[in-house]
């Protein structure tokens, strides 16, 4: 049986976007939740981690004797193995541009990640508004996803960015999450793009269990008592 | 025909990969070179390339009406349009790995990335032993790299990453640019296979035209009146 070792539910983004897509698309696996704590080299995160991928972060994806980390990679893999589920769209000029917005989003969107850190359970808006005001990046880095998303779901006519759901969807699915925590202001058909991937079943069991989580990352919320 | 949009070959290190990879794999195709300016909104680099690619940046991949954009989506593409040429390894496992260490450059190094900019004509020797001196993760990056390259090397016999020629050798030959350019230290076994990645025919190829170009990037070298 395939196991996905993740992170937090609640700050996971990068682990969030495999777990999503197989439980989306259907595909068996076993979680192995590894809790965050202060990534220091010898903490217990990083000796678990390391123990199956050097570069020590999470997701990795176990299959067997095949150890693949990084998402991407975790993504192809999945595809590849399972290609009655279509994860990437079967049309080659569509898998192209799925794959370009992906690997996008792989290395870009900088200034959104680091100052819109996901975190599912909170109520960010109004340091939303705060950091929307102060950052050019994060403003950039939004408007690039409005015009993205906005431009995908003309072109293909929805309700997913290419049509089905697929791996760019889950890959987009940690942004979804921002946009709603931090109340980033966008048009219509973004927020209406949010709402149907907000309502997805693999997302939603996701959110579910990050709002059960009863663990907090210190590092991540200095001012926090309890959760 | 295949056109690649690319940079200047001295500098443009996300270029280099696609380039390097369809001249060492004997794939055909046009090269339509934008130099590098000021990268400034209405830029000549920035109207040309934003014409094709509403992302802005090189490369660029364009096969009749289909454009592919970033590094990542431009190799799986290439791959999956030549699957004769082995790109990826033909092993399942390989391939899963392969695709891990590219994901891996694809989305971090970004201290040596930062610091080490490509320069191929450059002699950086100096700044290189001054950069790891002073940058904790430059010295942590190459670490890594060293660890990565010297594993694979040792389980798959070499010559290459992955034992014959493909994506992630030409993932890597810009950070091989880099270890020569600024001498950085490595142990035997990562220096051979520097040389053999500076001699394979595509990346000569590649290095001799960046050394024949005569412009070079005011804002990379504020420093520099001629070349
Ligand atoms: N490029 C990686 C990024 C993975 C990543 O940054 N994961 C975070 C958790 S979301 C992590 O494990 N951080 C631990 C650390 O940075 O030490 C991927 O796509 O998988
Ligand atoms: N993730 C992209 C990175 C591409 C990139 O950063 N390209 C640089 C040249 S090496 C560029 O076009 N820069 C223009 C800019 O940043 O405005 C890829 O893999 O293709």
């Amino acid at each position: 049986m395939l196991q996905l070792y993740i992170g937090n539910k609640n700050y996971s983004s990068w682990s969030m976007r495999p777990w999503v897509l197989m439980k989306q698309a259907g595909i068996a696996f076993e979680e192995v939740m590894v809790h965050f704590d202060t990534f220091d080299a010898g903490s217990n995160f990083k000796k678990t981690i390391e123990a199956i991928n050097p570069v020590g972060r999470v997701p990795v994806l176990v299959d067997g004797g095949i150890v693949v980390y990084d998402t991407l990679a975790i993504c192809e893999y999945l595809a590849e193995s399972h290609p009655d589920k279509a994860l990437w769209p079967r049309d080659k000029a569509l898998r192209a541009q799925a794959r370009s917005v992906c690997a996008e989003m792989h290395s870009g969107f900088g200034a959104l990640r680091t100052h819109c850190g996901m975190n599912i359970e909170a109520d960010l808006r109004e340091q939303g508004r705060i950091i929307l005001r102060d950052q050019p990046q994060v403003r950039a880095d939004l408007a690039r996803i409005v015009q993205m998303w906005s431009g995908l779901l003309q072109a293909h006519g929805g309700p997913m960015l290419f049509g089905e759901f697929g791996i760019a969807d889950a890959y987009f699915a940690p942004v979804c999450m921002r946009i709603a925590n931090y109340g980033l202001p966008v048009p219509e058909e973004v927020s209406a793009y949010v709402a149907r991937i907000r309502a997805l079943p693999g997302v939603r069991a996701w959110i579910d269990e990050a709002l059960e989580e009863k663990r907090f990352v210190v590092m991540d919320e200095p001012y926090r008592a309890s959760r």
